[in-house]
């Protein structure tokens, strides 16, 4: 183990991304011995001193801070791992690109399309390893896709749908704004579903289907006010509530997307679906371990959707665990990100979704937030590299 | 027996709409015994004397012609039942409301909006009994969706979504025109998957969740010259391959309907669903005897989902049928529409849905094709009476 | 039509089975309209004149009969479709076969062992068609699975199970005896789930997977005492509730079966699955358009259960249907079964099951009843010939 | 931390229970960071000495060891957790017990009824803290299922059936014996599937049923001779690879258990049932993080098996891991009991299954066997305490 490159880890941030990334970083070590490059989890930053020492404590980090610039300032921190609200990202990632670290970003890279590309430009620059959380990327079934569509087996591709359903805001009195709910205040959070949800749908649906190119959307706002955790007061909900949207991809196929906090009955619903000429594939995040496959080669008179349980050895990631029929769950998909940015540290290679890929990403959600409000197409200027 | 009252039927069409009606009145005498008013099958016309002689045979029908216009001139029709393809029903439903007969019209009721103005136009002003062929208002799941929907129980609704899905036309060599790919024929169909399959789910939308007000619409024709099979040549095909359309219903709620013939691995895949404040329904038409269904109401540890076997006496239609568990199929649609006609002749209230009410439609139709063509949202002046 | 031959039926029995298969008659003509032989409706019989009457009328008889002696005394019937309580099978097949009657059997054949043995002697002596209504042999996914198993696909066979679950006797305020509840009379029914479900799951096992050779078994009466409809009184209850056996089958598979009334939440749901080396597959009542199979040979990352919705035209019986993707249900088993016993009369060849088949499944459901009375295994004596 | 006390464990065995074993201890400081007690990773021990310092390494421990004894004999262990081949748990905990080590010990407790006893007896007399790892019951589903039914809320039961179902063996070419194969070396492993997954069904069905109370089985070794890995020699198979076997529970309810290795298509299925008067459960690994749930005192037209997905924080467990609709994975069962033992050191519970419930099911384990040898019920002595 002594042999081992370590990599200093500053994690800013400790709400339930601290949490999934702090689990990742400790399990390397039990599930990707081999790899070069391991994580040191040297400091842990919140403005909440209680709170910090008491995640410091429990997730094994060596020291903690209360100013994030401080973090940045340390010369035994490497790498940055950002997983604050996200109206604190850019100026985070610029003073630490400028400092020279690795950036490590919770997704969506900024609140908006000018951050972002910002963020991109110091990274760029600074010549920084960077790398963003889309971690749906590295659930096995997902990636599974990805090698599925890769390999040619659809081919022509028609439609990609995708949908994000969730049902926690439906109460008036949920608030905006403070620890627990600053996705719902548009300050803190740049946009409602669309920053939040949707843009885990458009990381994977480029990630799988190539860029895309225009949207047309629509968006409400079902609750108008809500009482704000910061001021005490009843304030205008300034987040969309829920968004949809229809797209052309650049290789011509349709897209379709929706997202919305106000489905009864759907916890944190994530669906893909990809028809091709000859075959289609969906998955579905509350059953993340299996994916479903259509094969029109299959003979007519057995042809059928095939649920496919992702849980053998030679399926993504699905050797590091256990053994054929038993699945792993939501947090698995941040440690298989963590083992890749490793990994990708010994091989030289960018760890995607990198900020550009990101970038790309934002600019849809741009454009759909635009589109929305000026009820018109807007194209997307997305240039997607892969 | 002898004490009912008779409604003599003249079916216009054999093909496989002019089956399925031909079932629904032939299952009336054994499944409905009660009813005042019975169909007897008078006429069946189609222009190739052959084929409608032996349809007859099979179907019971006492006579044949080889024109339409016979039938409407005879004497001995009450009823006309016009299963033909859409570029023909508006000229048939003219003559017959013409001639005071009662109609009963394969969806969608024109291709056009001023075809379908002029048709409701003419039953309105000759008074003559009316309704359209949207079958799915009446598989038991669906019905009994829209008495949950009627008593409440969902509250304030946010997202109604539908789509209707198949794969029948992937292939180039599928020629358009004629007998069996009539709908692929721009001039016979009027449009493609938007006047087929969205105006189903449009029907039953508006039907379950109130008028569409505005539409923001994508179609694509992903096969762009296809062999005709009137002219034998390759021309261009004029119809949309996938339509794909948000909107706002007049309650404040948003709606998302998708349509194609390219998805791969689906053959008639007709979904709804419906999200309320408290409560949620799913439907899909491959499993059409289960209704899923999600009540916020239930005790938090056990909530979930239920999926709900729709084949107790208690559940709409089912007294008709066999035992609890024992389901029902695509036809029963249809001879539920037919007895639900010939009640409503006993009870002197409209059959919906009615001309007027496929007229709502296909309002949503034309939007949805005009905002298409021009990349805008369109205004649908729909007027829903429910 | 009129070069058909007709085969006068004389139905006895209007309960559910009644108008299960006087459906089934009545769909021939629709469905299958090439069959040289066509069904006539003759006579029905019930001994409730009225009831009778109403049922006639509804169902399109030509006469009615109160007593079943009358009917098999009529020369103007060719065939007795029985559809009595079990204790009547006996001695109405043995009357009919000494007229010469061909003969269609609700299932189980007999209560007994004995009496299924008389009853198979006195068709095959008296050398009149003979066939038992097994229906689910003719579930279009039932018979694919058939093919399947045929074609060799599966392999080497290790395994094959099923279940048949109910729930409507949970209540100890469901009486036994009388028009509705016969099946829970010892004297009327022979025994409990054995004969009225598990006879099904055993036919179908046979048919797919071959002889029964010895089982052990266990049964349980969970409601000791119930109302006699016919008496009034509170009598012992002499059914089996529930029943459970396992057993080895000729090819040396095991077999386990399941069967009870008191199952919580399941209406009928009966089950199959069988393994084999290569492959295997599962049906399900209640979702009974679809079959699932899985095949070892699919390529590893992208094996998985295929669910195969049958509803294609080469699939079989199929064509006779609508379109892909729109199911079919529970009486359509019938109406196959129906067509299939008229097309044997132009082939000459026997429609299985016949009361031969019939008698080793009343074998295994003796040897059952036996088992579980002993606590011992006991062989069957089975002689499937497939 | 440094107020935690700490337990020392050595850990005797680096195959797959040693992975889920060490992972569960890791994982106890990060997600119950409350509890009183911790422990501390202090020796590994295996027979290859180059194998399990790499294991030691990767997984955190302190020292190795290569013989069992040298860890039992070391004063700074606390606790033995046995996760080696069947054929040696005997022997070790009589070593731990005798040396007054708590023993944390792998399923099944032993080879034979014998072995169980000997082991239960030895740590009832040394009074050493004792839990074997059935890990099954604390799957959250699993234990929500638990709380159901404590609750009242299924009444009277009927009906309890559970199988687990595999495919891993089916190839002729699998060979018995050495350190992947042990399972099916009958020296090893002492039974085949009943002692490796029926027990598992069996702890499960009595913690949630109660006691069983006698059996009737029934087990077949397929492939009758395999290579075996020490002697490189064709040998004769002596475990069963199926068994199935129905049995009479305390409460009166009907039992039904099927193991097998043979089941094409199935991984790792374990599902479980149970049918109350009132309401019903079912459950399946595959899918683990849903329950089924039936409740027959939901209105009629809207009554449904629920598939409830287990995610919330007032589910078992699930407020330790992330939110509503993420799920977890097989891994997490043994995290579970990990914290469930280190808390029953504080509370002086024991903590559940402990060798004696263990013993239970070990009865029932070689009634099964007596059984199906003997062809003939067997009573299974089981004394229940729940």
């Amino acid at each position: 183990m002594s042999t081992k490159k370590e990599i200093r880890i500053g994690l800013i941030g400790t709400g339930l991304m601290g949490r999934t990334h702090s689990n990742g970083y400790n399990r390397m070590r039990n599930f990707f011995p081999e790899l070069e490059y391991t994580p040191v989890l040297k400091a842990v930053c919140s403005r909440n001193e209680e709170k910090v020492r008491k995640f410091a404590d429990q997730w094994g980090y060596e020291s903690i801070e209360t100013d994030w610039r401080a973090v940045i300032a340390r010369d035994d921190i490497d790498a940055v791992d950002i997983c604050t609200p996200n109206n604190t990202h850019a100026e985070i990632a610029l003073a630490a690109a400028a400092a020279g670290k690795m950036i490590l970003c919770e997704k969506p890279l900024a609140r908006t399309l000018e951050e972002a590309q910002t963020m991109t430009d110091a990274v760029e620059k600074a010549g920084v390893k960077n790398t963003v959380w889309y971690n749906y990327r590295r659930v096995p079934a997902v990636t599974l896709a990805k090698q599925i569509i890769d390999s040619g087996k659809l081919g022509r591709i028609f439609h990609y749908r995708a949908n994000f359903l969730q049902d926690w805001t439906i109460s008036p009195d949920v608030p905006q704004g403070g620890d627990a709910t600053w996705r719902l205040d548009v300050d803190a959070a740049g946009s409602g579903v669309t920053g939040d949800l949707l843009a885990h749908c458009i990381d994977t649906a480029m990630w799988l289907n190539g860029g895309i190119k225009d949207v047309s959307a629509v968006t409400e706002t079902f609750i108008k006010e809500r009482v704000h955790q910061g001021t005490g007061e009843v304030q205008k909900v300034g987040i969309d509530d829920a968004c949809l949207f229809h797209c052309h991809f650049d290789n011509g196929s349709l897209g379709l997307f929706e997202s919305t906090r106000y489905a009864r009955g759907h916890k944190a619903l994530y669906t893909l679906e990809i028809n091709g000429e000859h075959a289609s594939i969906r998955w579905d995040l509350h059953d993340m371990n299996r994916l479903e496959y259509f094969d029109h080669s299959d003979e007519s008179i057995v042809r059928g959707w095939r649920s496919i349980l992702i849980t053998d050895a030679d399926q993504p990631y699905m050797k590091r665990w256990w053994i054929p029929g038993t699945i792993i769950g939501y947090e698995h998909s941040f440690v298989h990100q963590v083992a890749d940015f490793f990994e990708s540290l010994g091989t030289g290679e960018p760890c995607n979704p990198t900020f550009y890929d990101a970038l790309q990403t934002q600019k849809v959600c741009e454009a759909v937030i635009d589109s929305a409000n000026t009820r018109s197409w807007k194209d997307t200027d997305v240039q997607w590299k892969g």
